[in-house]
């Protein structure tokens, strides 16, 4: 292990209206509002003992503020920040309370161009798990993890993997048999199948922020609540199990876009002889083990992120084409 | 067919606090409350779409008022008092709205002392089927069935068999494989296993009615909520599935004592040519397929039930032993 | 009621290879096969207690060669052939054993094309709900419905309403609010949603028979199941809830395109005052209450039908346009 | 992290019979039969990418022979053969392949007196994870803990917790809340509820070894699969949901009287500051929050443990009374 991350421990998106977002996240979702400002929402989820997972804040452009990661000790801070800053990134720290019921953290624009944050310290809220009379809407249990676009996914997912040890549980190639090129590949610091997934696609973007869900009834009881509520058309890609990860889903668009994955019942990773599964892009039981196609929004679009210093929406290019730049 | 029934409808329970029973049927249970008057709280299931399927009337003492038949038409009513007339049962007529919400119905105490009804009108009311994000708590979706104990169940049976047209889909006996007795009927109009189930036992009582889910999921579910709420003392007989009839059960008990089974996943009947299933008493499996045994209240304890005529408790019998009255 | 009709209670496919078949619906779907021979499979699922529930007949095309209804009693058959051959319908017996394993039957050619077969006895065979140890595939409990297109729905759903005693529980209608037409119905016999849905569309044809599955979850693990024996590509259209019936399914095609419903989680339709529910054609909650659209296949194409007379297929024609042929 | 301990990775199980252990492990539970010779059977679970998770070992008598944490590293088990022989331990070193299948190993009989082993290296073996088409039977996914009488808890779990790095994620308290003792700990390294619970008994015993399973419904499931085979009296305590860890279970038993739990739906433990819950023994939603009582059985009967040195059952003594130890 070069670094004690636990896990991917919540995310920021930046919301137009937060009486709208709270209508979807709150009284549709079921997200447990932990504490709100003028110019913010703190949610947790049925799980959570901390402070939050997901913040709305407002603001006059949907996008990712940042995604976040929970280290185990405030050392690794440090111990993260020196490494950093040998890699050349853009580089911001957070104090205490900076971003409401946190400790100290950093943020950094990843290699790929992803706001990734890295805190220790958080506030400690009611962990709502046993009161079940108080779960509604889609009862989600955590957050689970961040599917990225990249536009050079061998230079993230070696920084990822070597660098920040990360774990591969997965991977899908593309390209004819004699000249396989990584397309996707599933990272985890917990023992799940990820905490990070990146894809090589039109990036930075981030493609969706995936929670936990109890298990797959749970998923078709949430599109039923959300329908009744009106949010028939928040349900982008309806229920199914993915090929890769093994995951039964759902993939909903929040009020301004922003994608959530309700997620369920992949497998522990843990093992130190776990060897990743290799899937090929064309293989039709990849996206979907059932062979349906995804809808063409899911596939074509995803959502901007923030450039941690500006605060701009970072510049999208497109994904490398390998043949050229690997000389 | 006889007679044109068509199903159990609704019961009445008498209950001692009705605050108490509302906070129970309404609040944990998640009954919609149709209405409401200082005496009485009217009840109704996710899928009905008339006003009550059960009724909570004040009382000094707990007990079931009656429990209901629906008929397919009003001349049925007027059909069944004449054959009751020749059977030399109590009965008392109901104008239009005696009974809030309903047309005009008959009671009889039937041959084995339960209070009975009929009827064919009842006032409309909003099906809340798809309104899932009303849903909550047992999410009940309709009344199935009466389970009664009576004193002299071949007298029974075959009065609800012969004369009215209920069909038999299973039966239990009792005693050595040559002398072999009746212990238990299950009856039915609608074409499931039951509306009203018959046990030899001391009666008359009503061990339970019984109410319709989803599925077992939702029983599960329903021991969470109702255990959040503080009624995990509520929870007489854990879920299960019955040898007899097939369903998935839990059985609950109201603050009075009244007890309600959760049930689900039983089977279509309305084949003409249906053989009943036979159980004997001993077959470990038939109370649970999994083999477990009930606890002792369950077995013991049942509710009582009122005369018809003058609103007293029918007194209790032990049950008939059949060598000494079949001569 | 004008006749003693039970429920739909089986279907025959015109397959082109039984042996491709058999591994499409007993290894994969998991029916029990009751008996075979050269030319036909004879099937049953998990609740029946009877010979069959479809039959797999050898031919050059794929077709349906008739849906067939239960009846109550033999005597009923006399009745029905005296109300056909009122009806100027095309009509023929068949003797007892003429379909293995039933008794004497009609069969018809139905006002909108259809061929209908009515039946009353059919041989027992061994139930197997409760040998879950026997379970596997799709796990289907038992026939639901038929769904068939015809080309003047009027006609056709006035016919089976008002002479054959079938009630209505939905419809959909289309057109402007002032001038609207009925476009489908659910029709039933059994208190369910349906035993017979009317589609305006091309016909005849038969869009799919529909099986009742236990749960949703019964659903998905179908899915999974199915996926996992190489027919991932049988998935037509993905598990969601339906608006109309409010019904959790899946639609399968088999390796001849024939279609079928996995379908559970309807509701009791046997009140008399059942006021049925009207949907609009353009309800984006309609098709699926989550708001996804069918697959283009799903729309477009459904199973042709054989003439009872001669085995020819029907042949089949647009749909009326109503403002022409109603004066 | 004192050491790099993954997790709970298998156990070996003594039995009398090897085919009657087949029958109830592989033909009714569906545990994959990896290998086995005359002595043996190797089974995984539906998860497993290795040669086992649990051993069958011919024996004259029931009991187990040890359980089995997997370290990162074969480093690991020098460095904590160094540490046990600090700690006046009985230690044995057993050779790859000494456990078919599994790299070399070190045993010792732990502070409790429980037989523990720790391993890096395992065979690996097919994943059957998605191949849903041959899952069958309780379709378990994989080992999940061990739950452990000890005569002295509070010397145990300090042991754990403060020499081999486990965390505590729950606990119960006996006692008057002036004097409150530990009664019960649930220690975890994976990020779960736990690898080892502790509870303060008659030891050395193990309770059960728990199996994770996916979902509440296929607890039911496997109950009803159990049934079906004959297996029902093999349920000691029926499905509910414990107060502590959450998990909802169902506790069998094996011919030979070994008991394992079939468990899900706990919750994710790794963040830093997780603070352990408390219950108090005499909370009566603690066992199961549906406030039910486990059968007696259950609460006074556990399995004997092997000594590893001769192989000999170690002697089972009363639970200290720590009034009279610590002074």
């Amino acid at each position: 292990m070069k670094f004690d991350i636990i896990r991917l421990a919540h995310a920021e998106f930046n919301v137009t209206d937060l009486e709208r977002a709270r209508d979807f996240y709150v009284n549709a979702l079921g997200f447990i509002e932990t504490e709100s400002d003028s110019h913010h929402i703190y949610l947790r989820a049925i799980e959570d003992a901390n402070h939050h997972c997901l913040v709305l804040t407002k603001s006059d452009v949907p996008s990712v503020n940042h995604i976040s990661f929970r280290v185990g000790t405030e050392e690794e801070l440090d111990r993260l920040t020196h490494f950093f800053a040998t890699q050349n990134l853009p580089i911001r720290w957070l104090e205490k309370e900076e971003e409401r019921g946190q400790g100290r953290a950093i943020r950094i624009q990843d290699p790929g161009g992803i706001p990734v944050e890295f805190f220790c310290e958080m506030e400690k809220a009611e962990c709502m798990l046993q009161k079940f009379n108080k779960h509604y809407g889609a009862k989600i249990k955590r957050i689970d993890h961040a599917n990225c676009n990249v536009r050079d996914i061998d230079r993230v997912n070696q920084w990822y993997t070597e660098n920040l040890g990360f774990k591969c549980s997965e991977y899908t190639v593309t390209g004819p048999i004699d000249n396989e090129r990584l397309w996707a590949s599933w990272l985890h610091r917990k023992p799940s199948v990820h905490d990070l997934a990146l894809i090589h696609e039109k990036g930075p973007r981030i493609h969706h922020i995936g929670f936990w869900m109890e298990d797959s009834k749970s998923i078709l009881d949430a599109c039923d609540y959300l329908s009744s509520c009106g949010y028939y058309s928040s349900i982008e890609r309806t229920p199914g199990r993915h090929g890769t990860s093994n995951a039964f889903f759902v993939y909903l668009r929040d009020p301004d876009g922003h994608r959530l994955e309700l997620y369920t019942s992949d497998y522990f990773t843990g093992d130190p002889d776990w060897d990743p599964i290799k899937w090929h892009l064309s293989d039709p039981q990849r996206a979907t083990l059932w062979g349906a196609e995804p809808p063409i929004s899911w596939k074509k679009e995803a959502m901007p992120v923030q450039n941690i210093l500006t605060g701009e929406l970072m510049e999208i290019g497109e994904p490398m084409i390998y043949s050229e730049i690997r000389n």
